[in-house]
């Protein structure tokens, strides 16, 4: 038997002692539940307050699935959840993923810090029986904050904070980088630049480190051959006329995302380079709605999303379900789909 | 002052009254409060039941707030709400006007009738102290079933059910399209035809009435001039060709919204007809980021999705404050903005 995650969160152990009752008035007295004085109540209530013990009712949720809901969260600016095409088909996934077991999907933006009290509130309310989180920047206060709620929660790539004990499902993006990279090599390409992603996001570090892994590997020098965007492509435009200025004789790039490649190929445009002939272009994500509209139509890593959604889905019904289940990150493989851009 | 709204729910008497027991015995047993004993709070719980009166917890929250959550539930195919910019546009407005007043948005999608049971079920679960609604088409069964919570209910646009009795925020889409059709008669347009949205939604039965108001006025026989689509482009692309050789002298069209339009340009271009030279096209929602890249600029009924939510937010939080909001609906004003199709 794999162990139970060894948290250090007080238990309702902790909370009858403390006040000085039984442990099944702690119980009745967190529970709502009749035939408890209300001294004994009070006491009970303030012993759980002074050790930061949750009275939600997420406990009971575990097995009963309380709620019937299943909250979805997406730390991420508003305006980059609604505008990128990955969140929306993780919206789409995790409907209809969840639909199919029953559960009521609650979708929950979290767009700045100052958001992150009132979502925590809401989670530990026992309104929810589990969250899908997605909180991929580092410093989001969130994952730190929903550790300490007795709450299952299942993370959509490793979460920016917190990087042990929590059930994660990702994506392999050093995997799929040197992917990229080494088919850009297999092409002959010797300057091979990259535009990555925020840095503080986990992917975008991946995803530069399987670039760098790869350039060495072959014997390359990775050195000046990056620049730094956010995923978007007004900053894979201006990422490609940097490296163009700096890099002049650059024959390859490799985005993080399919949205940086489009920018990238129309600085190339602009500096009159021919893509592939001059500089073969790959990106990340192979979104359906994109990679293959693009002109030349863009070769790119694929990652599925409602792959992704469907394993955590997996994994909360498994947690609500009262499974014992070890608390770690599933990686899913990614494939390189080859078009005419490289 | 207003009148309270004259529904016949059960109240708190009536439940207290059928069980034989006072009315804060039955406040208690409902509130899951201490202090009752097992057999009223059977008897309470037992009436309330038979009833039908929800022991929910949304009646306490109407002042205190009790969950800051607010419900925003999309009763559109899931595929429909995200690849629709007005539903991004309302999700958006909704997010930033909820979190201006504290609470939480809860985005609820439901998909299709099978839906209802578990939403109504997470609804009536004092989970949220309000939701606004987007429920637009007849025989939908949410509206009705909302109609039985006690929980504030504030609707964008017209349920499609439901008539009377219920908040809500609409535009005046009637009037819209005679703005639409009025503009193409004074450009000398006298062949002006029509491409709908789907006829069982409250707007797109109001901007064909509209248009036909319009012909009408003129001395115009609307017979045989408009066409069913379903607001999304292929649907427009399609009536406009049905059109084309049912009316080939057609010399306007008013598409009940802006994705219909453009595929309505797309069929007039296949046919060889010059937009605005040869046929006059207006367009319904003047979508920022389609109406003016299209080619040539659409001319479009403007409507403004987030005034919608911030008039709907308005509403809710009165209905939050205990405020004794008589049931109605709003009425938002429309304008014409002119481009170079028509």
């Amino acid at each position: 038997m794999p162990p139970r995650s060894q948290d250090e969160r007080p238990t309702l152990e902790d909370v009858a002692a403390y006040a000085g009752v039984s442990r099944s008035t702690a119980s009745r007295a967190l529970n709502d539940d009749a035939y408890v004085s209300s001294r004994s109540r009070e006491k009970v209530l303030g012993a759980a307050r002074e050790l930061g013990y949750s009275p939600n009712q997420a406990a009971r949720s575990l097995v009963t699935r309380r709620t019937g809901a299943v909250a979805v969260v997406l730390s991420e600016p508003e305006s980059k959840v609604l505008d990128d095409p990955y969140f929306a088909t993780v919206m789409h996934g995790a409907y209809r993923e969840l639909a199919a077991t029953g559960a009521q999907m609650l979708l929950m933006f979290v767009d700045s810090r100052e958001d992150v009290p009132r979502t925590v509130r809401f989670l530990e309310g026992g309104h929810v029986d589990g969250a899908l989180v997605f909180a991929p920047h580092q410093g989001d206060p969130l994952p730190t904050a929903l550790r300490l709620l007795r709450l299952p929660v299942v993370y959509g790539g490793r979460p920016g904070s917190v990087r042990r004990g929590v059930h994660a499902v990702d994506f392999d993006n050093r995997a799929g980088a040197r992917l990229a990279v080494r088919h850009l090599l297999s092409t002959g390409r010797r300057r091979i630049t990259t535009v990555t992603g925020m840095l503080d996001h986990p992917a975008a570090a991946d995803r530069l480190a399987g670039w760098r892994d790869a350039l060495t590997e072959a014997g390359l020098d990775p050195a000046g051959l990056s620049e730094a965007g956010d995923f978007l492509m007004p900053s894979g435009e201006r990422a490609m006329t940097t490296l163009l200025r700096r890099v002049p004789d650059l024959d390859g790039v490799f985005a993080a995302s399919d949205a940086m490649a489009a920018g990238a190929m129309r600085a190339l445009r602009a500096a009159g380079k021919r893509v592939p002939t001059d500089v073969g272009v790959i990106g990340f994500d192979d979104q359906p709605t994109l990679a293959p509209a693009m002109d030349p139509p863009l070769t790119s890593v694929h990652q599925d999303p409602r792959e992704q959604v469907r394993h955590m889905v997996r994994t909360m019904m498994s947690l609500l379900s009262g499974d014992n289940v070890r608390p770690e990150s599933t990686i899913l493989p990614v494939t390189l789909t080859l078009r005419d851009s490289a």
